[in-house]
Protein backbone atom coordinates (compact mmCIF):
# COMPACT_ATOMS: atom_id res chain seq x y z
CA UNK A 1 0.00 0.00 0.00
CA UNK A 2 2.60 2.21 1.40
CA UNK A 3 6.16 2.58 0.57
CA UNK A 4 7.02 2.07 3.56
CA UNK A 5 5.14 -0.88 4.14
CA UNK A 6 7.24 -2.27 0.62
CA UNK A 7 9.95 -4.87 0.89
CA UNK A 8 12.75 -4.25 2.39
CA UNK A 9 15.67 -3.36 0.00
CA UNK A 10 18.05 -5.94 1.98
CA UNK A 11 15.61 -8.98 1.18
CA UNK A 12 15.56 -7.94 -3.13
CA UNK A 13 19.54 -9.01 -3.44
CA UNK A 14 20.85 -7.03 -6.62
CA UNK A 15 21.28 -9.26 -9.23
CA UNK A 16 24.46 -10.57 -10.48
CA UNK A 17 25.98 -13.02 -12.84
CA UNK A 18 27.84 -15.13 -10.61
CA UNK A 19 27.23 -17.91 -8.12
CA UNK A 20 29.71 -18.97 -5.02
CA UNK A 21 30.53 -22.51 -5.16
CA UNK A 22 27.97 -22.85 -2.21
CA UNK A 23 25.25 -21.34 -4.31
CA UNK A 24 25.90 -23.93 -7.38
CA UNK A 25 26.05 -26.32 -5.42
CA UNK A 26 22.43 -24.97 -3.39
CA UNK A 27 20.86 -24.42 -6.96
CA UNK A 28 22.14 -28.14 -8.31
CA UNK A 29 20.24 -29.57 -5.02
CA UNK A 30 17.10 -27.49 -5.67
CA UNK A 31 16.89 -29.21 -9.33
CA UNK A 32 17.40 -32.35 -8.22
CA UNK A 33 15.42 -32.49 -4.81
CA UNK A 34 12.85 -30.09 -4.96
CA UNK A 35 12.21 -30.18 -8.78
CA UNK A 36 12.70 -33.69 -9.33
CA UNK A 37 15.61 -33.18 -12.12
CA UNK A 38 17.19 -36.58 -12.98
CA UNK A 39 20.82 -36.78 -13.35
CA UNK A 40 20.51 -38.26 -16.36
CA UNK A 41 18.21 -35.34 -17.37
CA UNK A 42 20.62 -32.68 -15.99
CA UNK A 43 23.66 -33.78 -17.73
CA UNK A 44 21.80 -34.66 -21.14
CA UNK A 45 20.15 -30.84 -20.99
CA UNK A 46 24.35 -29.48 -20.24
CA UNK A 47 26.03 -32.18 -22.82
CA UNK A 48 23.36 -31.17 -25.26
CA UNK A 49 23.91 -27.21 -24.91
CA UNK A 50 27.51 -27.87 -24.79
CA UNK A 51 27.78 -29.36 -28.25
CA UNK A 52 25.66 -26.62 -29.61
CA UNK A 53 28.09 -24.42 -28.06
CA UNK A 54 31.07 -25.48 -30.32
CA UNK A 55 29.43 -26.47 -33.60
CA UNK A 56 32.50 -24.12 -35.01
CA UNK A 57 35.40 -26.76 -35.96
CA UNK A 58 34.45 -30.30 -37.43
CA UNK A 59 37.10 -31.96 -35.53
CA UNK A 60 37.24 -31.91 -32.06
CA UNK A 61 39.31 -33.56 -29.03
CA UNK A 62 37.23 -34.06 -25.55
CA UNK A 63 39.03 -34.44 -22.75
CA UNK A 64 37.00 -35.75 -19.80
CA UNK A 65 37.83 -36.09 -16.18
CA UNK A 66 35.92 -38.94 -14.29
CA UNK A 67 33.19 -36.74 -12.29
CA UNK A 68 29.78 -35.15 -13.45
CA UNK A 69 31.91 -32.44 -15.72
CA UNK A 70 33.63 -35.73 -17.85
CA UNK A 71 30.10 -37.04 -18.33
CA UNK A 72 28.60 -33.39 -19.80
CA UNK A 73 32.15 -33.82 -22.41
CA UNK A 74 30.99 -37.48 -23.14
CA UNK A 75 27.44 -36.45 -23.84
CA UNK A 76 28.88 -32.96 -25.76
CA UNK A 77 31.07 -35.71 -28.26
CA UNK A 78 27.66 -37.79 -28.49
CA UNK A 79 25.54 -34.62 -29.96
CA UNK A 80 28.80 -33.54 -32.00
CA UNK A 81 28.36 -37.08 -33.46
CA UNK A 82 24.76 -36.34 -33.97
CA UNK A 83 25.23 -33.13 -36.05
CA UNK A 84 28.06 -34.72 -38.05
CA UNK A 85 31.49 -33.06 -36.91
CA UNK A 86 34.08 -36.07 -36.00
CA UNK A 87 34.65 -35.91 -32.33
CA UNK A 88 37.38 -38.04 -30.61
CA UNK A 89 37.26 -38.83 -26.90
CA UNK A 90 40.62 -38.58 -24.37
CA UNK A 91 39.03 -40.28 -21.28
CA UNK A 92 41.93 -41.91 -19.18
CA UNK A 93 40.37 -42.46 -15.75
CA UNK A 94 37.12 -44.02 -16.08
CA UNK A 95 34.39 -43.57 -13.78
CA UNK A 96 32.61 -46.52 -12.76
CA UNK A 97 29.64 -44.83 -12.04
CA UNK A 98 26.64 -46.19 -14.22
CA UNK A 99 25.40 -43.11 -16.10
CA UNK A 100 29.19 -42.53 -16.79
CA UNK A 101 29.50 -46.09 -17.91
CA UNK A 102 26.15 -45.84 -19.70
CA UNK A 103 27.20 -42.53 -21.61
CA UNK A 104 30.67 -44.11 -22.36
CA UNK A 105 28.81 -47.31 -24.40
CA UNK A 106 26.60 -45.20 -26.16
CA UNK A 107 29.96 -43.30 -27.72
CA UNK A 108 31.77 -46.26 -28.24
CA UNK A 109 29.01 -47.89 -30.24
CA UNK A 110 28.14 -45.15 -31.85
CA UNK A 111 31.98 -45.27 -33.51
CA UNK A 112 33.55 -42.35 -31.67
CA UNK A 113 37.56 -42.80 -31.38
CA UNK A 114 38.69 -43.22 -27.78
CA UNK A 115 42.28 -42.11 -27.19
CA UNK A 116 44.49 -44.34 -25.50
CA UNK A 117 46.91 -41.90 -24.68
CA UNK A 118 47.00 -38.04 -25.56
CA UNK A 119 50.46 -37.36 -27.19
CA UNK A 120 52.50 -35.07 -25.06
CA UNK A 121 53.68 -33.60 -28.97
CA UNK A 122 51.41 -30.63 -29.07
CA UNK A 123 52.02 -30.17 -32.53
CA UNK A 124 50.42 -33.34 -33.28
CA UNK A 125 47.41 -32.61 -31.43
CA UNK A 126 47.36 -29.26 -33.16
CA UNK A 127 47.71 -30.25 -36.52
CA UNK A 128 44.96 -33.11 -36.02
CA UNK A 129 42.14 -31.17 -34.49
CA UNK A 130 40.14 -27.84 -34.57
CA UNK A 131 39.36 -27.55 -31.20
CA UNK A 132 39.65 -29.51 -27.72
CA UNK A 133 36.78 -29.60 -25.51
CA UNK A 134 37.97 -29.36 -21.76
CA UNK A 135 36.11 -31.33 -19.59
CA UNK A 136 38.27 -32.28 -17.11
CA UNK A 137 37.77 -30.88 -13.84
CA UNK A 138 34.43 -29.23 -12.32
CA UNK A 139 33.63 -27.20 -9.37
CA UNK A 140 35.22 -28.42 -6.43
CA UNK A 141 37.09 -30.68 -8.10
CA UNK A 142 41.24 -30.95 -7.29
CA UNK A 143 44.01 -31.53 -10.11
CA UNK A 144 44.91 -34.04 -7.53
CA UNK A 145 42.19 -36.12 -7.30
CA UNK A 146 41.68 -37.09 -10.57
CA UNK A 147 44.80 -39.32 -10.88
CA UNK A 148 48.05 -38.87 -12.88
CA UNK A 149 46.37 -39.47 -16.86
CA UNK A 150 43.95 -36.19 -16.30
CA UNK A 151 47.16 -34.20 -14.48
CA UNK A 152 49.25 -34.78 -17.43
CA UNK A 153 46.53 -33.95 -19.98
CA UNK A 154 46.06 -30.66 -18.48
CA UNK A 155 50.17 -29.82 -18.74
CA UNK A 156 49.24 -30.58 -22.68
CA UNK A 157 46.21 -28.92 -23.12
CA UNK A 158 48.02 -25.83 -21.83
CA UNK A 159 50.44 -25.73 -24.51
CA UNK A 160 48.05 -26.11 -27.27
CA UNK A 161 47.79 -23.40 -29.95
CA UNK A 162 43.99 -24.63 -31.66
CA UNK A 163 41.47 -23.17 -29.96
CA UNK A 164 40.24 -24.72 -26.11
CA UNK A 165 36.32 -24.41 -24.93
CA UNK A 166 36.30 -25.36 -20.91
CA UNK A 167 32.84 -26.80 -19.73
CA UNK A 168 31.73 -25.10 -16.81
CA UNK A 169 34.96 -23.57 -15.34
CA UNK A 170 38.45 -23.91 -16.95
CA UNK A 171 39.79 -27.28 -14.88
CA UNK A 172 42.68 -26.16 -12.81
CA UNK A 173 41.00 -22.95 -11.41
CA UNK A 174 39.26 -22.30 -7.87
CA UNK A 175 35.10 -22.05 -9.05
CA UNK A 176 35.34 -19.60 -6.13
CA UNK A 177 38.15 -17.14 -6.74
CA UNK A 178 39.51 -17.92 -9.98
CA UNK A 179 42.67 -18.55 -8.78
CA UNK A 180 44.43 -21.73 -10.69
CA UNK A 181 46.85 -24.27 -9.47
CA UNK A 182 49.86 -24.15 -11.45
CA UNK A 183 47.87 -26.34 -14.18
CA UNK A 184 45.28 -23.85 -14.90
CA UNK A 185 44.07 -23.58 -18.46
CA UNK A 186 43.24 -20.52 -20.10
CA UNK A 187 40.15 -21.19 -22.56
CA UNK A 188 39.15 -19.27 -25.64
CA UNK A 189 35.42 -20.38 -24.74
CA UNK A 190 33.84 -20.44 -21.66
CA UNK A 191 30.05 -22.40 -21.81
CA UNK A 192 29.06 -22.18 -18.36
CA UNK A 193 26.79 -25.03 -16.89
CA UNK A 194 23.47 -24.18 -15.31
CA UNK A 195 25.03 -20.45 -14.35
CA UNK A 196 28.18 -19.04 -14.24
CA UNK A 197 30.39 -19.72 -11.31
CA UNK A 198 32.06 -16.62 -9.68
CA UNK A 199 35.30 -17.25 -10.93
CA UNK A 200 34.01 -16.42 -14.49
CA UNK A 201 33.98 -13.30 -13.43
CA UNK A 202 38.21 -13.59 -14.52
CA UNK A 203 37.47 -15.36 -17.68
CA UNK A 204 38.99 -13.30 -20.11
CA UNK A 205 38.87 -15.19 -23.13
CA UNK A 206 36.83 -14.67 -26.35
CA UNK A 207 33.20 -15.69 -25.72
CA UNK A 208 31.41 -16.56 -22.81
CA UNK A 209 28.27 -18.88 -23.33
CA UNK A 210 25.56 -19.61 -20.72
CA UNK A 211 24.47 -22.95 -21.30
CA UNK A 212 21.35 -23.41 -18.52
CA UNK A 213 18.55 -22.26 -19.99
CA UNK A 214 16.63 -25.16 -18.61
CA UNK A 215 16.98 -23.16 -15.19
CA UNK A 216 13.61 -22.23 -13.58
CA UNK A 217 12.58 -18.66 -13.11
CA UNK A 218 11.50 -19.28 -9.56
CA UNK A 219 15.28 -20.75 -9.12
CA UNK A 220 17.18 -17.68 -11.23
CA UNK A 221 15.03 -15.14 -9.06
CA UNK A 222 16.04 -17.07 -5.72
CA UNK A 223 19.60 -16.97 -6.74
CA UNK A 224 19.13 -13.61 -7.57
CA UNK A 225 20.84 -14.68 -11.41
CA UNK A 226 21.12 -11.67 -14.10
CA UNK A 227 21.51 -14.26 -17.21
CA UNK A 228 21.66 -13.21 -20.81
CA UNK A 229 17.78 -13.62 -22.84
CA UNK A 230 18.14 -16.74 -25.20
CA UNK A 231 16.28 -16.54 -28.75
CA UNK A 232 13.99 -18.73 -30.10
CA UNK A 233 14.89 -22.36 -28.96
CA UNK A 234 18.35 -22.18 -28.37
CA UNK A 235 19.53 -23.90 -25.60
CA UNK A 236 22.67 -21.34 -25.55
CA UNK A 237 23.28 -17.39 -24.98
CA UNK A 238 25.99 -15.46 -24.95
CA UNK A 239 27.13 -13.59 -22.19
CA UNK B 1 36.49 -58.00 -56.54
CA UNK B 2 34.22 -58.82 -59.44
CA UNK B 3 30.87 -57.82 -59.34
CA UNK B 4 29.67 -61.52 -58.97
CA UNK B 5 31.04 -61.77 -55.51
CA UNK B 6 29.60 -58.47 -54.14
CA UNK B 7 26.99 -58.31 -51.45
CA UNK B 8 23.56 -59.93 -52.09
CA UNK B 9 20.55 -58.03 -53.20
CA UNK B 10 18.58 -59.65 -50.88
CA UNK B 11 20.60 -59.11 -47.89
CA UNK B 12 20.69 -55.19 -48.45
CA UNK B 13 16.66 -54.10 -47.72
CA UNK B 14 15.68 -51.69 -49.13
CA UNK B 15 15.34 -48.70 -47.18
CA UNK B 16 12.04 -47.42 -46.27
CA UNK B 17 10.45 -44.22 -44.12
CA UNK B 18 8.10 -46.81 -41.73
CA UNK B 19 8.57 -49.32 -38.79
CA UNK B 20 6.16 -51.49 -37.99
CA UNK B 21 5.29 -52.03 -34.05
CA UNK B 22 7.53 -55.20 -33.50
CA UNK B 23 10.49 -52.89 -35.49
CA UNK B 24 9.80 -49.99 -33.27
CA UNK B 25 9.80 -51.88 -30.49
CA UNK B 26 13.14 -53.83 -31.91
CA UNK B 27 14.95 -50.19 -31.87
CA UNK B 28 14.02 -48.59 -28.44
CA UNK B 29 15.11 -52.10 -26.95
CA UNK B 30 18.42 -51.91 -29.20
CA UNK B 31 18.99 -48.13 -27.74
CA UNK B 32 18.12 -48.72 -24.22
CA UNK B 33 19.94 -52.16 -23.84
CA UNK B 34 22.82 -52.31 -26.13
CA UNK B 35 23.35 -48.16 -26.33
CA UNK B 36 22.56 -48.17 -22.76
CA UNK B 37 19.95 -44.98 -23.06
CA UNK B 38 18.63 -44.37 -19.98
CA UNK B 39 14.35 -44.07 -20.42
CA UNK B 40 15.16 -40.42 -18.83
CA UNK B 41 17.49 -39.71 -21.46
CA UNK B 42 15.10 -40.80 -24.45
CA UNK B 43 12.36 -39.20 -22.66
CA UNK B 44 14.03 -35.74 -22.27
CA UNK B 45 15.26 -36.38 -26.24
CA UNK B 46 12.06 -36.54 -27.84
CA UNK B 47 10.17 -33.87 -25.50
CA UNK B 48 12.34 -31.73 -26.29
CA UNK B 49 12.45 -32.15 -30.04
CA UNK B 50 8.54 -32.06 -29.74
CA UNK B 51 8.10 -28.94 -27.82
CA UNK B 52 10.81 -27.34 -30.73
CA UNK B 53 8.33 -28.75 -33.60
CA UNK B 54 5.08 -27.64 -31.89
CA UNK B 55 6.53 -23.59 -31.60
CA UNK B 56 3.85 -22.04 -34.02
CA UNK B 57 1.38 -21.15 -31.14
CA UNK B 58 1.80 -19.07 -27.73
CA UNK B 59 -1.04 -20.93 -25.62
CA UNK B 60 -0.64 -24.66 -26.20
CA UNK B 61 -2.97 -27.37 -24.25
CA UNK B 62 -0.83 -30.82 -23.82
CA UNK B 63 -3.09 -33.65 -23.47
CA UNK B 64 -0.76 -36.15 -21.65
CA UNK B 65 -2.00 -40.33 -21.27
CA UNK B 66 -0.35 -42.52 -18.49
CA UNK B 67 1.98 -44.25 -20.81
CA UNK B 68 5.60 -43.05 -22.33
CA UNK B 69 3.66 -40.88 -24.81
CA UNK B 70 2.49 -38.87 -21.83
CA UNK B 71 5.95 -38.39 -20.25
CA UNK B 72 7.15 -37.03 -23.79
CA UNK B 73 3.92 -34.90 -23.30
CA UNK B 74 5.05 -33.64 -19.89
CA UNK B 75 8.71 -33.04 -20.69
CA UNK B 76 7.19 -31.35 -24.58
CA UNK B 77 5.28 -28.81 -22.00
CA UNK B 78 8.42 -28.13 -19.54
CA UNK B 79 10.64 -26.94 -23.08
CA UNK B 80 7.34 -25.17 -24.32
CA UNK B 81 7.48 -22.80 -20.85
CA UNK B 82 11.40 -22.56 -20.78
CA UNK B 83 10.68 -21.44 -24.37
CA UNK B 84 8.10 -18.56 -23.00
CA UNK B 85 4.95 -19.97 -25.13
CA UNK B 86 2.27 -20.45 -22.13
CA UNK B 87 1.46 -24.18 -22.28
CA UNK B 88 -1.52 -26.03 -20.22
CA UNK B 89 -1.85 -29.51 -19.29
CA UNK B 90 -4.34 -32.00 -18.67
CA UNK B 91 -3.10 -35.01 -17.19
CA UNK B 92 -6.40 -37.00 -15.79
CA UNK B 93 -4.90 -40.45 -15.55
CA UNK B 94 -1.63 -40.15 -13.89
CA UNK B 95 1.12 -42.87 -13.80
CA UNK B 96 2.40 -44.24 -10.70
CA UNK B 97 5.85 -44.22 -12.31
CA UNK B 98 8.76 -42.98 -10.85
CA UNK B 99 9.74 -40.65 -13.77
CA UNK B 100 6.36 -39.53 -14.43
CA UNK B 101 5.62 -38.28 -10.94
CA UNK B 102 9.31 -36.50 -11.35
CA UNK B 103 8.13 -34.97 -14.71
CA UNK B 104 5.19 -33.72 -13.49
CA UNK B 105 6.55 -32.39 -10.11
CA UNK B 106 9.08 -30.28 -12.77
CA UNK B 107 6.08 -29.15 -14.58
CA UNK B 108 4.07 -28.10 -11.38
CA UNK B 109 6.91 -26.30 -9.90
CA UNK B 110 7.48 -24.25 -12.74
CA UNK B 111 4.04 -22.92 -12.59
CA UNK B 112 2.27 -24.86 -15.66
CA UNK B 113 -1.18 -24.74 -14.87
CA UNK B 114 -2.61 -28.43 -14.73
CA UNK B 115 -6.89 -28.56 -15.97
CA UNK B 116 -8.67 -30.49 -13.31
CA UNK B 117 -11.24 -31.05 -16.08
CA UNK B 118 -11.64 -31.10 -19.69
CA UNK B 119 -14.36 -28.38 -20.99
CA UNK B 120 -16.72 -30.70 -22.89
CA UNK B 121 -17.53 -27.45 -24.80
CA UNK B 122 -15.15 -27.18 -27.35
CA UNK B 123 -15.69 -23.63 -28.13
CA UNK B 124 -14.14 -23.04 -24.76
CA UNK B 125 -11.04 -25.03 -25.60
CA UNK B 126 -10.81 -23.06 -29.11
CA UNK B 127 -10.72 -19.96 -27.90
CA UNK B 128 -8.65 -20.67 -25.09
CA UNK B 129 -5.52 -22.00 -26.82
CA UNK B 130 -4.01 -21.79 -30.30
CA UNK B 131 -2.76 -25.50 -30.50
CA UNK B 132 -3.40 -28.89 -28.98
CA UNK B 133 -0.83 -31.70 -28.49
CA UNK B 134 -1.77 -35.17 -28.45
CA UNK B 135 0.32 -36.92 -25.91
CA UNK B 136 -2.11 -39.73 -24.63
CA UNK B 137 -1.99 -42.85 -26.41
CA UNK B 138 1.24 -44.15 -28.03
CA UNK B 139 2.40 -47.23 -30.30
CA UNK B 140 0.52 -50.29 -28.50
CA UNK B 141 -1.30 -48.33 -26.10
CA UNK B 142 -5.45 -49.33 -26.86
CA UNK B 143 -8.01 -46.60 -25.90
CA UNK B 144 -9.57 -48.79 -23.21
CA UNK B 145 -6.41 -49.39 -21.09
CA UNK B 146 -5.78 -45.56 -19.95
CA UNK B 147 -9.22 -45.21 -18.34
CA UNK B 148 -12.22 -43.10 -19.10
CA UNK B 149 -11.27 -39.37 -18.32
CA UNK B 150 -8.68 -40.14 -21.51
CA UNK B 151 -11.01 -41.83 -24.01
CA UNK B 152 -13.32 -38.84 -22.89
CA UNK B 153 -10.51 -36.22 -23.65
CA UNK B 154 -10.61 -38.04 -27.20
CA UNK B 155 -13.85 -37.56 -27.95
CA UNK B 156 -13.21 -34.17 -27.17
CA UNK B 157 -9.48 -33.34 -29.05
CA UNK B 158 -12.09 -35.12 -32.32
CA UNK B 159 -14.53 -32.38 -32.15
CA UNK B 160 -11.82 -29.05 -31.94
CA UNK B 161 -11.02 -26.43 -34.76
CA UNK B 162 -7.45 -25.31 -33.76
CA UNK B 163 -4.47 -27.09 -34.73
CA UNK B 164 -3.76 -30.40 -33.02
CA UNK B 165 -0.34 -32.00 -33.19
CA UNK B 166 0.25 -35.51 -32.39
CA UNK B 167 3.03 -37.21 -30.60
CA UNK B 168 4.44 -40.18 -32.32
CA UNK B 169 0.81 -41.68 -33.70
CA UNK B 170 -2.51 -40.38 -33.46
CA UNK B 171 -3.80 -41.37 -30.09
CA UNK B 172 -6.32 -44.26 -31.10
CA UNK B 173 -4.60 -45.45 -34.22
CA UNK B 174 -3.37 -48.90 -34.83
CA UNK B 175 0.34 -47.98 -35.19
CA UNK B 176 0.81 -51.23 -37.99
CA UNK B 177 -2.07 -50.52 -40.08
CA UNK B 178 -3.42 -47.00 -39.40
CA UNK B 179 -7.26 -48.39 -38.98
CA UNK B 180 -8.76 -46.33 -36.32
CA UNK B 181 -11.30 -46.80 -33.10
CA UNK B 182 -14.13 -44.57 -33.26
CA UNK B 183 -12.21 -42.38 -31.13
CA UNK B 184 -8.57 -42.18 -33.52
CA UNK B 185 -7.73 -38.37 -34.03
CA UNK B 186 -6.99 -36.24 -37.35
CA UNK B 187 -3.97 -34.51 -36.28
CA UNK B 188 -2.73 -31.36 -38.49
CA UNK B 189 0.58 -32.24 -37.36
CA UNK B 190 2.43 -35.71 -36.81
CA UNK B 191 5.88 -35.70 -34.74
CA UNK B 192 7.11 -39.36 -34.92
CA UNK B 193 9.56 -39.91 -31.99
CA UNK B 194 12.80 -41.57 -33.00
CA UNK B 195 11.34 -43.35 -36.27
CA UNK B 196 7.97 -43.08 -37.98
CA UNK B 197 5.84 -46.02 -36.97
CA UNK B 198 3.92 -47.88 -40.23
CA UNK B 199 0.96 -45.91 -39.36
CA UNK B 200 2.48 -42.76 -40.53
CA UNK B 201 2.09 -43.83 -44.06
CA UNK B 202 -1.96 -42.99 -44.00
CA UNK B 203 -1.23 -39.45 -41.97
CA UNK B 204 -2.50 -36.94 -44.32
CA UNK B 205 -2.58 -33.90 -42.56
CA UNK B 206 -0.36 -30.44 -43.55
CA UNK B 207 3.08 -31.60 -41.92
CA UNK B 208 4.95 -34.72 -40.48
CA UNK B 209 8.12 -34.29 -38.52
CA UNK B 210 10.67 -36.95 -37.21
CA UNK B 211 12.32 -36.18 -33.84
CA UNK B 212 15.43 -38.62 -33.84
CA UNK B 213 18.17 -37.24 -34.68
CA UNK B 214 19.46 -39.11 -31.43
CA UNK B 215 19.20 -42.38 -32.82
CA UNK B 216 22.34 -43.59 -34.03
CA UNK B 217 23.33 -44.17 -37.93
CA UNK B 218 24.16 -48.07 -37.11
CA UNK B 219 20.50 -48.37 -36.25
CA UNK B 220 18.98 -46.54 -38.64
CA UNK B 221 20.84 -48.74 -41.21
CA UNK B 222 20.31 -51.83 -39.00
CA UNK B 223 16.69 -50.90 -39.92
CA UNK B 224 16.78 -50.12 -43.30
CA UNK B 225 15.33 -46.17 -42.43
CA UNK B 226 15.64 -44.20 -45.05
CA UNK B 227 15.11 -40.53 -42.92
CA UNK B 228 15.43 -36.86 -43.91
CA UNK B 229 18.33 -35.10 -43.51
CA UNK B 230 18.61 -32.81 -40.40
CA UNK B 231 19.89 -28.92 -40.75
CA UNK B 232 23.30 -27.54 -38.56
CA UNK B 233 21.84 -28.41 -34.69
CA UNK B 234 18.35 -29.31 -35.56
CA UNK B 235 16.67 -32.02 -33.55
CA UNK B 236 14.18 -31.81 -35.92
CA UNK B 237 13.14 -32.53 -39.80
CA UNK B 238 10.74 -32.25 -41.71
CA UNK B 239 9.67 -35.71 -43.53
Amino acid sequence: MSSAAGPDPSEAPEERHFLSTAEAAALERELLEDYRFGRQQLVELCGHASAVAVTKQRTVLVVCGPEQNGAVGLVCARHLRVFEYEPTIFYPTRSLDLLHRDLTTQCEKMDIPFLSYLPTEVQLINEAYGLVVDAVLGPGVEPGEVGGPCTRALATLKLLSIPLVSLDIPSGWDAETGSDSEDGLRPDVLVSLAAPKRCAGRFSGRHHFVAGRFVPDDVRRKFALRLPGYTGTDCVAAL
